[in-house]
Parts: structure tokens; sequence; C-alpha cells
């Protein structure tokens, strides 16, 4: 039952929805942390009670990931759009050889602009002129040896394309902006040297970024750069450099909690968020051409379905009858249109199910018109 | 009466209390904004109710202080620390004249840190050989007309120093860190090119900066910045560059609401976080020395009472039975010790004659020893 008496479902692309129970602890929490006997808004950063919270977020993403020793786990603000800088900072700037970007839709070709200001990119495979449709296979990749590391995006919340495989070399470092994926299934964390997401998909509100850093990464890192954007001086103040965002800390401790102990883990989250996706393709699959999808099926995100309908007025009639009937945020991104049902871990399947049946009693009626 | 069932004191130097009617609401919006039918934490940064939260805040902001028309209003990540670096990436890099910086405490001295890494630095004032005692008199400064800029922090929390005027010159741009007073009382922000707060004193939870900036300061800033480091970028996107602080935004609104609608505007919030500080320092002067203001008299701070006592171990024993009594966050800041009681805008009169009266009944107690 939701807690929610609009009872409204939440498909937005992000901020995404979050649990139930963990909306529950956080309501009781702005008035009143038990333990501190203070609002979770006016607690001290510098507490004993949100050291432990922080600790706690850490070791819960350890445990959900099986996360080697030598990482790092940051909690950092600005958004991937920060870490779009950050890392090339720390391992670009001043490098001979180009680090290697993937180009595969919206958000990457957004990191790529600003890699481009600190130092030297190739752009090492592009789906700009299939018009961002799918994903390249390993036949089309050539990796060189000399790069200081690649670059990509898991998943493409625009488009609705994800990686289902770890891509590169294993001598060449792994960067990858898993913003819209991270914590939704396992993950060989550590086949890569850097990881970054921000936590308003899966894993909290907007306003706080994870980032899991080699240790390697950090101390060969410049010691010139700004201290807010400068890894080493953000491990060595433990993510309490100045002020980070408790709140929202908080909150992922509450997710992480929620996937360790009433999921079951990540094998468990990535089960359910597949059953959903399945559930959701098969509509449109099934749907005699009426709902298309946006990208080659060999390639479609178990996050974001993005299709389109017949026509751009059965479109808009679409997301004004899913609106009034309880769905938000089925709009598709601006950068493309038509329709995005984002389905992230706390989007369950029971909404799903209604979805799709909405998608199917829409599809009828405008047959039998 | 307070909502929290522990009825516990927040003195802490921030993040500080927040109003209970601004609790309520909040409580109320993580399960469900009426408006939207969603959690506040699963809001979309692009909806038009979001984009009336960025207005709201930002109309209360300007109404409050009298803004005139010709600065933006900008709601950012990273907090005081991220315009450390970005004020002077802006308006210092590349100039051949020093910027003029203050060094009056604990933040003016990781302020001087982080432009210095950016441009020529000119520190116009130190109190580093007084030990921070106290702030300079006029007759003390020489403004050169060739700066780029001047820069100081209002209000130094941690010594609990305060300045009670404008300073600098009218034809050199100010540069203004009011992260501890802003919106605590009325405020010439047209004498300043750029004026900024993070949240977490007395507007807001951890997580949103407010940045005031002078057009003209916009547009004559460099153009290779990263873009979430660029000014002009961010004044574009109307503070929607990348996701936002979405929750954090919604609570500086409400905090606004509550300033314009419940206290009547900032000289009746002034005079109220007068009176708090008048009786906390008649509590100090009246103690036969046996607490001792850190500050000079004559510069002590409305927001930050910051004392000692005869002993170390009185020290101790005086936080210990605050802390049982309800009194939260007293203890003085580790870089010069002793105690401090913060009072920002939300920490009522009551609560500080509470405390009052507690710090009385302690001294008493010791001396009938």
């Amino acid at each position: 039952m939701s807690l929610n008496p609009n009872n409204t479902l939440n498909f937005s692309g992000g901020p995404g929805a979050l649990p139930d129970v963990v909306l529950n602890q956080v309501q009781q929490a702005i008035i009143n942390v038990p333990e501190v006997g203070l609002s979770i808004l006016g607690i001290s950063h510098r507490s004993a009670w949100f050291e432990n919270v922080v600790r706690e977020t850490e070791n819960n993403i350890r445990t959900l990931l099986g996360l080697p020793a030598d990482y790092h786990i940051l909690f950092l603000q600005g958004g991937a759009t920060q870490q779009f800088s950050m890392v090339p900072m720390t391992m670009l700037r001043g490098k001979k050889h180009p680090a290697e970007y993937f180009d595969t839709g919206y958000w990457s070709r957004k990191v790529i602009t600003e890699a481009m200001r600190e130092g030297p990119v190739r752009v090492i495979w592009s789906g700009e002129k299939e018009g961002y449709r799918r994903l390249p296979t390993d036949e089309e990749l050539d990796f060189s040896p000399d790069a200081p590391y690649i670059h990509y995006v898991s998943n493409e919340t625009v488009e609705g394309l994800q990686f289902d495989r770890v891509l590169g070399r294993d001598d060449v470092p792994r960067v990858c902006d898993m913003s819209s994926d991270f914590l939704s299934k396992p993950c060989d964390a550590g086949k890569f040297s850097l990881i970054y997401a921000h936590a308003q998909k899966n894993i909290g509100p907007a306003g706080v970024t994870i980032v899991l850093v080699r240790d390697s990464v950090v101390q060969n890192g410049p010691t010139n750069l700004p201290a807010f954007l400068d890894y080493r001086r953000q491990v060595e103040a433990h993510s309490n450099l100045n002020t980070p965002p408790v709140f929202a800390i908080y909150v992922v401790m509450l997710v992480t909690r929620w996937l360790l102990n009433d999921i079951g883990g990540l094998e468990n989250m990535a089960r359910i968020n597949q059953q959903k996706s399945a559930l959701l393709y098969s509509t449109i699959d099934n749907s005699d051409g009426f709902y298309r999808n946006w990208g080659d099926a060999a390639f479609r995100s178990d996050m974001n379905a993005a299709f389109t309908l017949p026509t751009a007025a059965l479109e808009d009639k679409f997301l004004q009858e899913a609106e009034l009937a309880g769905f938000s945020g089925l709009t598709g991104h601006r950068a493309i249109g038509g329709i995005r049902a984002s389905i992230y871990n706390a989007l369950t399947l029971g909404a799903v199910e209604k979805l799709s049946n909405f998608m199917d009693d829409f599809r009828f009626k405008q047959h039998g018109k």
C-alpha cells in the first residue's frame, strides 16, 4: 500500500521514486532522529552520529558490490556533471595520449565536451550518424594500450540504451558514469579505476554523487587542484572536507539498507528489474508496431524504456491520459521526444503491470475507433 | 511547543535549527506534495512545480533584501567552499593587480588559500597576530582602487566576530561570504558585486548555496570554465544546468516564506536576533569573569557567541551538563576550543533564555562549592 494518498506512480527519468519503507523513516527523521534528538536537517556533519551514517553507507555499498579494499568511496556534491570535469582534471591534464571516450548518447556528449577542456580526447565510437539507436559491438572497438583511460556511460537514460558488458582492456584504466544503473544490478566494480553515480535514479535524492575510486588514481592525481575538486583531499577528509549534503547521504544509507535487508542484494534487485523491463518490452513488442522502441532491441535498457507511437498527436493523447490515470513522468526527454518509462529500483513490478495494462488498453481503444 | 519529543535545543555552529512550521511542511512533503502527488524526493527538476519553487524562492529573497533587478540569484551545490574557487576563477584569473582579501578568522584563511591558486592576492588586514580576537577598524584599512575586487567574510562563525558595516570603496567590486549571517538581518546587497551563502546556518539544510551576482560580473567572466563552475552557464540554465538539489531548495523556499510571512521581514528578524545575542552577552558580561568572550566586545557576533570558562575542566563539565539538560552543539570549534553558542534565525528567544538560565545556574553552583 502506498503512503501517498494520490497513488501517483513515478516513471520519471529522475529524480526517481524511493521505497515507501525509506520514505517512512525519512519522514520521522525530519522531526526527530531518536538517537540524536534533533531533526536530520539540523544534525552536525561533525557528529559521531553522522560519522556512523557515512561509515554504514560505505560499508553497505562495499557489501552490495563486493568492492575490493583498495577503493575509496566518496560522497560528493555537484552531480555527475562535476565528475565530467574532475575525472579529466585528475587523470588527463598534461597527458600526451588521448583518453578514449564513447559517444553513445545525450549524456556521453556532455561528458566529452567537458573532458576536451582538460586534455586530449579520442572518440573511440560514436552512435551519432545512426541517431543513437544502438551501442557498439566488440568488433567495432579498437582500444589503444596508450590511453590514460577509457570512459563510457553504462546506461544512456535519454535513449534507453544500456551496456550489458564491461568494455575496454585490463591494462588501461576504466572510468564509468553509472549514474542511472548504479546498484540496480551486480557490477564487477574491481574492473574499474573509477565509477561515479549521482543518487537520484536508484539510490537517493538529488544532491549527492557517489564516487568509487581506486587508491592509485587518488595517489597519482595532481596536487594543485582546488580542494573540493581534489580526490586526495576528499579522501583524506572522508567526504567531510566541507559540509556534505547530510540529508541526502542519510537517505542513501536507508536505501542501501533496504537493498541489503529487504531486497536481499543486487542479484535479487537485478532479477526484479529484469522482470519489470521484460514486461514493458513485451508490451511494446506485442503491440503490432503501435509502440516502437527507440533503440535496437539488443541494447535496450532495464532502466529506461524509450518508445514512440504512430503519430505525435497520439503521443500527446497517451501522455494526457496516462497523467490522468496516475502515471507521472512519462514524457520523453526533450532531446528525442516520444515516451520514456523509467523503471528504477523503487518502482515496483506492480506499478509496471499497471502501466503495461494501461498501454494495452490505450492501444485497443485507438484501434476500436 | 516543539514537535521534537526530545525537546533538544540546537545551538550547533551548523547545520542549524529550522523553524517548526517549516519542518511540519517538509515532513508532509516527504510523502506527498499535494499539488504534484509525489514525494518531494521524486519530483522532477524539470517540472513546472519545481520551476515555481525556484521562482518563488528567488522572489522571496529579492523582496527580503530589496535586491536590484540587475542581480541574478543562483542555487548551486558545493557549499561556500565551491565559491572560494569560483569567485577568483571568474574575477581574478589573469589579472595583474591583486584582489584584496581580509584575514579575519578560520574561514577567511580557507578562502585565501583557494584564491591564491587562481591569481594574485593581497591580504589587506590580518587578525592572526592578535589571535583573531577582533576585526579591523576603518582607520586600519587602505583599499587600492586597482584591485579587481575585495573579499571578506561578514561573520566568522568559529571566533564569533561579525562586521556591522559594509567595507571597501564603491569603485571596487565587493565580494562577501555571508554564509553565517545571510538573511539574519537587512543587508545593503546592492553595494556588493557578489554575495554567497550556504544554506545550513539560517535558511535551510546543507546541500545548497545561494549566490547573488551582478549581471556585469557574469558577462565579464571567462568563457573557458567547466560548465558547472561558470556563472554564465548557471545563469542561462536558471540554476538547472544539471539536476539541482531539489529538496534543499524547496526547504529554502519554505524558510524564506516564514521570514516574510511569519517573522515579517529582515528588520524583525534582526531585532529578534539582537535580543537573543544581547541576552547571551549580558549573561557573559555579568558573570564576574566566569564566562569570558573570545572576541573583543565591539565586534562580537549576533550569530555565534564564542566564550571560555576559567579552566578546561570546567568547560568539560559545562558541556556535559548542558548536553544532559537538552542543549546540543555547544562545543567550541576544534580550531579554538571553548564553548560556542550559535543562535541562528530559527533558534528562539525562549531557547536562549533557557541557556542563559542554565549558564547562571551552572556558575552559581561552582561558586557554591
